[in-house]
């Protein structure tokens, strides 16, 4: 079997992203990454749905970007945005998150043997950061293959991006047929430890709205019972 | 005074090269990452090259590779490649070790707002590694202005890679003429905790030979005193 890295939040895209690796054939090892976010809710997600989708390995790194970086997703002192999503690029934007992300995914293929990293990235629902589209992913992929010893040698390395022209609707429908349970992953900026989702957030927002238009019922552990 | 951000490793090529950014211009920003290599001794360098050199701040960033990552310089148990170099791409390679390093000095780059990032890579003496070379930089150059705000806004990014043409000889008469102190640095690959050389390494021939070669006398501490 062909082995794949994929990058795994906790969050739905990245566990219908796991599926769709694990569907096509590869042995999978999971990568997620602790960059000092407030929703570590997201990371037992991870392993939770890791270990249901019975990767090869999984990996957790460590890396404390509030360093380097500002940002409501790593300062918890920050307000998340509710209700609603805005245009241009969102607030709670992690500088060159992906960017971290798939250069450390990029050493776990190298040192693995792999040539195939998994991300799921959407450019529909998150148009507004720059680093969830199709003319980056094809940058990043095409850097990497010259800065590895296995692209220099003549191995191509491809960065799939299986979810990035779907619909969160889509999304939802492609991981249902793969048997996911969404209700082990965690989208909500603030998750308490538990897991449970507040329900007003962007991505809760996003979330519901892909179920409701899935027509499929949302199985998210709300804090407040009235919103689900 | 623009800001840029600067790769430190402690090694006398990122101490030249942030001589070069100090001497371009530039308010500095000095960018250490501890990947668990086993020469801790050059991040005590690079500490020291900060100061001298009166960078505007200075971050170490630990990151835990050695959980990825297989390579003699993260793993301590392993033997370095001692008398000479050799062909081909050294054992010393770490994977994707310059794509994560500059991937957090874009993250940093972008909190503080500057659009200028330099490493000290040269395909000259280190042509064996992949990630040295100007095809590479140019890649990841172009993928760093897809990723970010700054990029798809409009200003452009730059990744100064000023001694990827650069001999070691001319690095070093570059460096003595930025009144570096080459004593401050260290490159051995087996350095001990006071930053004493083996004087055996390939790191230390590569070293020795560029100061030979540049008619200078070398300032490097060597545990064996024979050597020097």
């Amino acid at each position: 079997m062909k082995k794949a890295v994929v990058l795994l939040s906790g969050g739905m895209d990245s566990a219908t992203t796991l599926a769709i690796a694990r569907q096509s054939g590869f042995a999978c090892y999971a990568l997620s990454i602790d960059y000092g976010q407030r929703h570590v809710a997201e990371l037992a997600a991870a392993a939770r749905i890791g270990q249901s989708l019975q990767v090869s390995d999984h990996q957790f790194l460590k890396l404390d970007l509030a360093v380097l970086a500002s940002s409501v997703l790593t300062d918890i002192s920050a307000t998340v945005p509710l209700h609603g999503t805005s245009t241009g690029i969102p607030v709670t934007y992690v500088p060159a998150r992906n960017t971290i992300m798939l250069a450390l995914a990029l050493a776990w293929a190298e040192v693995l043997g792999s040539h195939d990293i998994f991300i799921g990235v959407t450019a529909v629902d998150y148009s507004g950061y720059p680093d969830c589209r199709r003319d980056y992913i094809d940058a990043f992929e095409k850097m990497a293959n010259l800065a590895t010893k296995a692209g220099r040698e003549g191995m191509v390395l491809t960065v799939h991006a299986p979810l990035i022209d779907l619909p969160k609707r889509e999304i939802i429908q492609c991981g249902m047929e793969l048997g996911i349970d969404y209700g082990l992953t965690v989208s909500c900026y603030q998750a308490d430890e538990a897991g449970y989702a507040c329900g007003q957030c962007d991505a809760c927002h996003i979330r519901r709205a892909g179920f409701e238009a899935a027509d499929i019922p949302d199985p998210t552990c709300y804090r407040n019972k009235q919103i689900s």
